[in-house]
């Protein structure tokens, strides 16, 4: 497992954070023969209560924005009716490493920890997704204090991503790329 | 004039260019006395037609992920009905450089140029917003064929930003920080 310097975890919370990383890869793997894009992202408090989980809808919804995580996010401000999710204390689980903008989003919303399966050199080698120039992110999230948890169950996340893929679904990017 | 290698520009769109950044900071000063954060971008085609112009509605919205150059692209895409802007050759105006979520979000849109006033290390000093950590951007951007234009009326802009937190107006941002 990947972690930034702040990161601590319990063998307990090591074993949730896989069920819940395993189940979005289940649930990803049937919505991409549903016309979703290959990501699944879900926020938890910390007694367990799902605030939300929204699939990648770009191709669907017809806009770039429409990664998981910013539909996640964008429903946990709703369903809290704050703009600071820090008071909740919450985690993200994502079946991929955030792209830049995620990352950001993340940052923004208050969210106190992230744990996401395949990293992103990954997905570019696996399906051709431009996620973005990879500063020290790991670094930059600790500083504002946000804890990070990487590559959970990750053969299983790159499996699904390579079906996607063998299976000719839609690499959504601009098309003069 | 802040320019990236690939950017390229003659003198009347430089006009053309701190003609529509003066509008927006007009209306942007305007806009904070109505609840809105203190930043608004729009788009523009090669014509000159506007396709979208939002401001940042963070608080308003209470959204964490509503500012402006994400509301601008998600009603680029609605008005246009595609995730993907590259054959609009579109262009977009910002009364301040995007933060890490925005120029992610700009990169994954298709957008073709870039021009903002404020630089980032500007807000931040001014307003106290965290704009995120500020990779190679400029040469991330090039990289992606995306032409970029900074520094326009950067005076203007600064100064509607110290009369924003001078009135005591909110910096929204998690309140863990």
């Amino acid at each position: 497992m990947i972690k930034n310097s702040i990161a601590q975890i319990t063998d307990k919370q090591q074993e949730t954070a896989a069920k819940i990383i395993k189940e979005l890869q289940q649930e990803n793997a049937r919505n991409t023969e549903q016309g979703f894009g290959p990501f699944l992202a879900a926020i938890y408090d910390d007694n367990g209560n799902l605030i939300a989980k929204m699939p990648n809808t770009v191709a669907k919804d017809k806009s770039c924005l429409c990664h998981a995580e910013i539909n996640t996010i964008k429903a946990a401000c709703k369903n809290l009716n704050s703009y600071d999710l820090s008071p909740f204390n919450l985690s993200i689980y994502v079946t991929a490493e955030p792209c830049i903008m995620c990352m950001g989003a993340i940052m923004w919303s208050g969210i106190k920890k992230v744990f996401y399966s395949v990293n992103s050199a990954d997905v570019e080698k696996i399906t051709g997704f431009d996620e973005g120039f990879k500063p020290s992110w790991l670094e930059e999230f600790a500083k504002r204090g946000i804890e990070v948890f990487g590559e959970i169950e990750a053969e299983e996340g790159r499996k699904i991503l390579r079906q996607y893929i063998s299976s000719g679904k839609e690499v959504y990017k601009p098309s003069d790329r």
